[in-house]
C-alpha cells in the first residue's frame, strides 16, 4: 500500500532575520550588466549552482519547458553582435529624432565582452497538448521561462557574476544561428561574466535615459483605481 | 558642471558563503502553495518589503511596468472564484477522458482560503511609444513584470509567507471584475497567506501529475542538439 504520509505537507522552515537580509541584499544589488565583465570563464560549479537555481523555477502545471544554451565560441557570437547590430540601428531609429544620441550613446549589450552568453528558450510543445495551468493562458510557458531567468539572475549575483538581458534582436535572426526548430521560442538572451564593479543604481537611472518609480504610485487598493 | 563620477559603476558587494546559502535555500524552499493557508492578515511592514522586492525586479528600459493589485475584500474574491471554477470545469474537459478525474481532484487555487490576493498587471502604455529594449519584442514588459512576480515569491517565502499562482481564468472574466483598462493586462494572479507547513517537492510531483527533470537534460551547448 502506498504510504498516504507522501501527500502530506511538512513544516515549513522558518528563515532568520539575517537569512531575510541576505536575500533582500541580493534582490537590491542586482542589476543589468552590460559593460563590467571581466574575461575569465564561469567556474564550473559556480554556473552548475546558478543553473541548478534557474531549474528550481516554478513552472506552469511542473512542466519546466526551459532550456539554457551556453554559448562560448567566438565566431558564433561574433555572428549573434552582428545580428544585434543591425537589429539596434533599426531601435534607434524608432526614437524621437531628440533621444537618438543619448540612445546612440548607451552600451546595451556585451555579447562579446562576456566569456559566456546563455540563450533561455522555451519549448512551446513541453508537457504535452494540455498542460494543467496552461489552458487558458497559452503564454504561462513563456511566463515559467521568465521566472527561471530571474531565479538564474539572483543566483548569477551572489556568486559575483553579472548578468545582462539583451532583448533588441529579430527573433528569426537569433533562432537561425542557434538552430531553433519552430516550437522553441527564444525567452532571453543573457550575457554573463564575472563583475568587480557595478553600477548601485540602475544604469539606465544614472544616466538619466528614466526614472525609478515609487513603489507608492503602483501599488492599488482592490481594483484599477489609477488615472493612468 | 556634473560630476562625472556619478556615472561611474562602484566596487561590487562580494556575497559570503552564508548569505549565497540562504538565497539557494530561499530558491530551493519555495513552493507554489494552494492549500496551506492560514487566515491571519499579513503584516504591512512584510508586505511592504514584498512589494519592494518585486518592485526591485529588472524591467526593460526601466519601464516598471508594474502595478500590484491588493485585493482582500471577500465578495470581490468570492466573484473570482466564481469566474476560476467556471473556466476550470472548462480546464478539467480539455483532458484526456483518462486524466480528468486525476485532474478534479488537484486543488489548485486559494483564492478564498488565502486572506490577501495580488493581481500583477502589466500596463502596455508604461514609458511611452518606445521603449528601449522592447523595440524588436513587444513582450519584454510583460516578462519584466513576471521577474517581479518571482521577486515578490522569493522574497514572501523568506518572510513565512506562502504564494499560489492562479492562471485558470478567463482573462476577459477577471479584468472586468477589477475594472482593469484595455491597456493593461494580467500577468499572474497570486494568493498570499501566512504557512506553518508546505511540501518538500513540488505538489505536481508528489501526487505522481508530472515529474521533475534533470537539469541535464535542459542544459545545451552552443546550439539546438536536442532531439525534443
Amino acid at each position: 500500500m502506498p504510504d498516504p504520509s507522501i501527500h502530506a505537507p511538512s513544516p515549513a522552515r522558518v528563515f532568520t532575520e539575517s537569512e531575510k537580509q541576505a536575500l533582500y541584499d541580493v534582490i537590491y544589488a542586482r542589476r543589468d550588466v552590460r559593460n563590467e565583465f571581466r574575461p575569465e570563464p564561469i567556474d564550473e560549479e559556480a554556473l552548475g549552482r546558478v543553473l541548478n537555481a534557474a531549474h528550481a523555477a516554478p513552472s506552469v502545471g511542473l512542466s519546466q519547458p526551459w532550456n539554457f544554451i551556453l554559448i562560448r565560441d567566438t565566431a558564433r557570437r561574433a555572428e549573434i553582435k552582428q545580428a544585434f547590430l543591425r537589429a539596434n540601428r533599426e531601435a534607434r531609429e524608432m526614437f524621437p529624432a531628440e533621444r537618438r544620441t543619448d540612445y546612440s550613446a548607451l552600451k546595451v549589450e556585451g555579447i562579446e565582452k562576456a566569456p559566456l552568453n546563455i540563450c533561455v528558450t522555451c519549448n512551446r510543445s513541453r508537457g504535452g497538448e494540455v498542460v494543467l495551468g496552461r489552458t487558458h493562458n497559452r503564454d504561462m510557458d513563456l511566463y515559467s521561462t521568465v521566472c527561471s531567468v530571474q531565479n538564474l539572475w539572483l543566483a548569477a549575483r551572489a556568486e559575483g557574476i553579472g548578468v545582462g538581458w539583451v532583448s533588441i534582436f529579430h527573433q528569426s535572426d537569433l533562432k537561425r544561428i542557434l538552430g531553433l526548430p519552430d516550437h522553441v521560442a527564444i525567452v532571453a538572451y543573457l550575457c554573463v561574466g564575472y563583475i568587480s564593479e557595478m553600477y548601485e543604481r540602475p544604469e539606465l537611472a544614472v544616466r538619466r535615459w528614466a526614472n525609478v518609480a515609487d513603489l507608492r504610485d503602483v501599488v492599488l487598493d482592490e481594483t484599477w483605481n489609477s488615472s493612468e
